[in-house]
Parts: structure tokens; C-alpha cells; sequence
């Protein structure tokens, strides 16, 4: 990554350079069973994301499942490795619609896509709201998680 | 953790047992400089997040600050300790209305309280869908994050 604020780079993408429609498709992210787990046990440790045993026997899904936080923590990663990081981005708004569709499990091979819905220039305040719909689908191709994330993102010209 | 599902122990909640008002506070957690950029450097390696020196000079903010992400992440841990481990949970829905409030920075303690908003029982399918409104708060009381988090409970009947 080359520096993001001072002279705004030509590679970086501020708010007027996006248009509703933009679609962006993202990379891939493999989950492992020690990926589950690791994180689950810092940040959501319920049975059927950390104790194999008891998931397969007493959990809904019959076996590991990743907790819904790092599925959209994978989805936040792929978007950063795929664009985020050429964005000049000011910081997250918020999320709206998220829905954890299918369970994620060890193996799953996850991938999708980002598409601009929506930008309000708020020049002004030298930023743009940028809210953007995203899907990730598996290796079945069904979609595991879908939302609606928003983010402000600097302006060009102010 | 005692077991969960075999013949629903007395001291799991199941989705009869809850009603809209019920509230609980939360645990607290301090985020720490190592935290944020740890769990950034895997999920979220935007500048603002893993690179300190950058974050000052570059950053809206002026420095450090926690990937949304996180946040989010850290109020799910303190729900699983503070109530979530004794609910005989299915697994989660969704998340709606979703605000990052406030940037968090190192050495932030964050805590706050969970209320159930709405309870839909679907006996057909064992389980209930429960809507949580949400809050985390900083050390000067600021709210940081709010949200509705959505989740399946098993009823006890079926």
C-alpha cells in the first residue's frame, strides 16, 4: 500500500470516482477447521464453533460451523485484499440487511462479490457515504452471507 | 459449559423463557494497541488499523483505531459470557441497523447491555427468532456500536 491521504495518488479511488453499479468481484478465502476454532475461541467460543465432538453429535448443524462474526471478518479481508485498499477510506458507517444465509464450515472454499449501490457526496464534510451490497457465495455456489455495508470515503476535490 | 441440548437442562434458556424488555448488562473488555492490530493484520490491514505511525500522521483520526469489525467481534464475545453461553442456541440470523458510533482506540473499556426487542416462536421448527437491540459503550459512556442482532433458540416443548 503507497500512502492514501497526502495528494490522493492517482490509484486511489475517492468518493467522486465511484458510480452506483460498480462491481467488484473479490478473491478467495479457504476455512480450515483450525481457522474455526482459533477464532471462535477468542471471540465466540459456543459449543458448535470450538468443540468438534459436541457439534457433530449435539449441535442443529451436525458438525462445525464458523462463527457468523468471522464470516464477515473473511468478507471485510477479501474486500480490503480486492479494493478496499485502493479506496481512501475515512472509516466504517455501518452494516444494514446482514444475514447469515447457509453455515460455514472447515473446508468451504468462500468467494464473492461487492457492488456500489449508493453515494451521497457530503462535500462539505470533505467525504462521501458509499454504501455497498455484498455476497459471499461457497464452493456450491450458495450465498453464506449477504449485507449491506457502508463506509465514508474521502473526497477529491475538497 | 454444561451440556446444552440432551433434555434441555434447567438452567439453559430455551425460546419460551424469554421475553422483549429482558435485559442484561455486559462484561467489559480493554482493547489494547496489540489487540487492534493483531486482529487487523488478519482481517482488516487497512493503514488506519495496523500502522500506528501512519494512523497518526494520515489518519481521520488521528491514530489507531479498532477495525469495525472488532468492535463487533467483542461484543459478541461479551454477550457468549455474559448470557449467550446459557441459551440454547441454534445459531445466529443476522445483524440490522448496524452503526459504528465511535471510533475505538487502545486502552478504550468497553462494556454495555443487550435487550431483547421481539420474540417470533416457530413451534413447527423447534425453535424461535430473537431480536436483541444491542450496545456497546466506551469509557465516557459514548455509544461506540448499536445494533440488532437476530438468532434462533430451540424451544424447550418440541
Amino acid at each position: 500500500m503507497s500512502p492514501m491521504k497526502s495528494g490522493h495518488p492517482a490509484h486511489t479511488t475517492c468518493g467522486e470516482d465511484l458510480s452506483p453499479g460498480d462491481r467488484i468481484e473479490l478473491c478467495s478465502y479457504t476455512i480450515s477447521t483450525d481457522d474455526i476454532v482459533k477464532f471462535a475461541c477468542q471471540w465466540d467460543p459456543l459449543f458448535f464453533h470450538v468443540d468438534e465432538e459436541r457439534a457433530t453429535t449435539e449441535g442443529y448443524f451436525g458438525g462445525l460451523i464458523a462463527s457468523g462474526v468471522q464470516t464477515l471478518a473473511i468478507y471485510q479481508r477479501l474486500t480490503v485484499d480486492s479494493f478496499v485498499q485502493h479506496w481512501d477510506v475515512i472509516g466504517g458507517a455501518g452494516i444494514s440487511d446482514l444475514q447469515f444465509r447457509k453455515p460455514v464450515r472447515p473446508g468451504d472454499i468462500l468467494t464473492g462479490s461487492t457492488v456500489v449501490k449508493n453515494i451521497e457526496l457530503q462535500p462539505d464534510r470533505g467525504r462521501a457515504r458509499v454504501d455497498c451490497f455484498g455476497e459471499l457465495i461457497n464452493q456450491h455456489a450458495e450465498p453464506v452471507l449477504v449485507l449491506t455495508m457502508s463506509a465514508y470515503v474521502r473526497m477529491r476535490s475538497t
